[in-house]
């Protein structure tokens, strides 16, 4: 028996050094997680880096290595995936930038790099929209908003590079920065001088608009300014349908994992009460990875409030998370005809409060895998599986043959 | 708690294969090694490819990788490690050679290698560097005498290849070779003229040096003749600060690793007594390192002896050796804020009296290091380890991401 279906599920972050406040135990090691452990005994585990060793992977370039896309080929930055997260429909070459809107001070200072947690900008980015010209540089651009005080702008045209500073001075008293070219080329300079256009064109925009007079009205931050960030060139991604044969899906609440999901061509699919935190639907995110694979081939599931804890510094926070993840797998446990395949994307040990470098355990279980010794689903057992330390570009892969839908390469 | 320093305590050598006269075991697992032993039950073990399986390592080409210097980028030949290691200065593209001193016979056959194992020749390398005139060919030249009967030869000039040919003829009693191009280009034909210009020079400065009149007086063998070999070509190495932001020393006896640390711009720190062998000063070698680590943030140690045994070899004679290791590097043991790597460079088992590709046990110990269940360092038992099978480029990133030197790759 061969099953048919891959579901990976990417427990964001999760991975993690030994914890002082653990008693030298890391978070995996902490929890009780019968229905990980139970993957563990069934499956084969082993030990992965998502790049490679030593190399601390962002959540954007993880994926992407998961999902069998080199991030050497196809990761210029974190924006234009941002922006196909917010729904921008981006071309391969256009130049792609995170945003945040900003207040200012009268005099130019950066007093809020977030405008007060102001969310609903759905009006202001429509005005900037509207609003901002241009067209003398033979650019269009598309801006629009993301969640909370986020936003997205994508810049088409020709000539334009993607190797350009941000304008965020990354605090707050301090005026805006101006966008510079990092290399000398044409194409950076053209790209600097447009974005340091569209800064100032959308604060002229932003100046008067009523949804800030009413914000000042209220005593809140008004969004003055727009912070631009993370400029990346729009990859030349082949679908995920063409490169594997598989039609697929991506669940998750963090708008970069849907954007580089989309940017491959895997079906977003919407859950109720998912928010990339602790206080996130995960049930809700299981039923619908159950839903989606009676007609999908392929499903990634992204848990995000693993990776907050670590950013964090709490522990005890992380270890009690993972045992709610592991109550809401529970379904999965009868999953048929499905290769289930459970990782972290990186180690956020709470030590260092950021993604570190350290291989992250994985399973993968399912119909006509062979098992090894392991017993437990942490950083610590799984070095001792039968996988062995393996790398993200590989996990696909192999979940493909596993499947029997890999190309056999010679005869 | 997170390390701030990186100490890398390479044993030469020191990995080996099963050995007849240790009943079947290796030296490591022969020898009673309590430090040693220690390191790897708290901290996390494996075997490295310190280039890749099959690739049987010199010991540059094997520091150059522990080093994170790719040497199929960096490594042409061992000649210009060895200019820098004998205090020669060397920019990118210029042409270094290891030399010996050798005598020959008036019909100008060679009758000793090493002209009397002659040490103290500064005098002799002085006039070869007076006398010497390379002008015709637009290229200047260092010569510099090393250790005993040893020299390095650099050549500067536009045109200059690095393919050429030794006139050494690896064994006594017949004469000089001729240096020839080993690609017919131009510039390694210029640089084979050049050479034996050099050599043919060299001999009529040797010739009538008082040095050996005087010599030939004592009854002892003149240096009348300077073998040339190892051409390559020196590399362009980013310094090792700019590559990994931080400062470093490298403490070791042999010019060749002395070399390679100043190539890459670590501070070479003399210690009285040290001599690559048997005898060297080890404690001297812990203890400077230990003074190094108040200043430095990366500090390599190699020591040499037990390379020397397998190439010996001397089974039993590696075994002490790697007892009197244990017993230098107790002062380790209560080393803080630091992560230790403790590595061989590649096997030189006793049975092949060569270096071999298999290979070598590694231990990374320190703060936030995951632990595994390996109580023993040596070839056999690391190989069960956390780590799994790792490649000597993957080992510096891997320390620089447990000191949280590592840069995020994405987002």
């Amino acid at each position: 028996m061969t099953a048919r279906k891959i579901l990976f599920l990417v427990l964001d972050g999760i991975s993690d050094r030994p914890c002082p406040e653990l008693a030298g135990k890391t978070p995996l090691q902490a929890a009780k997680k019968p229905n990980l452990d139970a993957f563990a005994r069934e499956g084969v585990c082993g030990i992965m880096d998502t790049i490679a060793p030593g190399i601390r992977p962002g959540s954007d370039t993880a994926h992407l290595s998961l999902l069998g896309y080199d991030p050497h080929t196809y990761y210029t930055g974190r924006g234009p995936l941002e922006c196909v997260g917010t729904g921008i429909t981006m071309e391969p070459g256009m130049i792609g930038f995170r945003c945040n809107y900003a207040t200012l001070t009268k005099d130019g200072h950066v007093s809020d790099r977030r405008a007060g947690r102001i969310h609903d900008t759905a009006a202001l980015s429509a005005a900037i929209q509207e609003g901002v010209d241009l067209r003398r540089f033979g650019v269009e651009f598309v801006f629009r908003s993301g969640a909370g005080h986020r936003a997205a702008l994508a810049l088409k045209g020709d000539g334009l590079g993607h190797c350009v500073s941000s304008n965020d001075p990354k605090k707050e008293g301090v005026p805006l920065l101006n966008i510079i070219p990092l290399l000398q080329t044409e194409k950076d300079k053209k790209t600097a001088l447009v974005c340091n256009e569209f800064v100032s064109q959308a604060m002229q925009i932003l100046a008067d608009h009523k949804v800030n007079q009413e914000r000042i009205h209220q005593g809140l931050n008004p969004a003055t300014a727009v912070l631009i960030r993370g400029a990346g060139e729009m990859g030349n991604f082949e679908p995920f349908s063409t490169k594997y044969g598989l039609s697929g899906s991506v669940i998750c609440a963090a708008s970069l994992i849907a954007g580089i999901g989309t940017a491959v061509g895997l079906r977003r699919v919407h859950v109720d009460g998912i928010t990339g935190s602790q206080d996130s639907n995960l049930t809700g995110k299981i039923e619908a990875a159950l839903q989606e694979l009676r007609s999908q081939d392929f499903v990634l599931v992204n848990i995000k409030g693993a990776d907050e804890s670590g950013h964090d510094g709490l522990a005890k926070q992380k270890t009690a998370f993972i045992e709610k993840i592991d109550t809401a797998i529970s379904p999965l446990r009868t999953l048929k005809d499905t290769i289930i395949v459970i990782c972290a994307d990186h180690s956020t040990p709470c030590t260092v409060r950021d993604h570190s470098a350290d291989p992250v355990p994985v399973v993968i279980a399912g119909e006509g895998v062979r098992t090894d010794d392991v017993e437990r689903f942490d950083e610590i057992s799984c070095a001792q599986g039968g996988l062995n330390r393996t790398q993200g570009l590989s996990l696909l892969p192999i979940a493909l043959d596993l499947i029997n839908r890999s190309h056999k390469y010679g005869a």
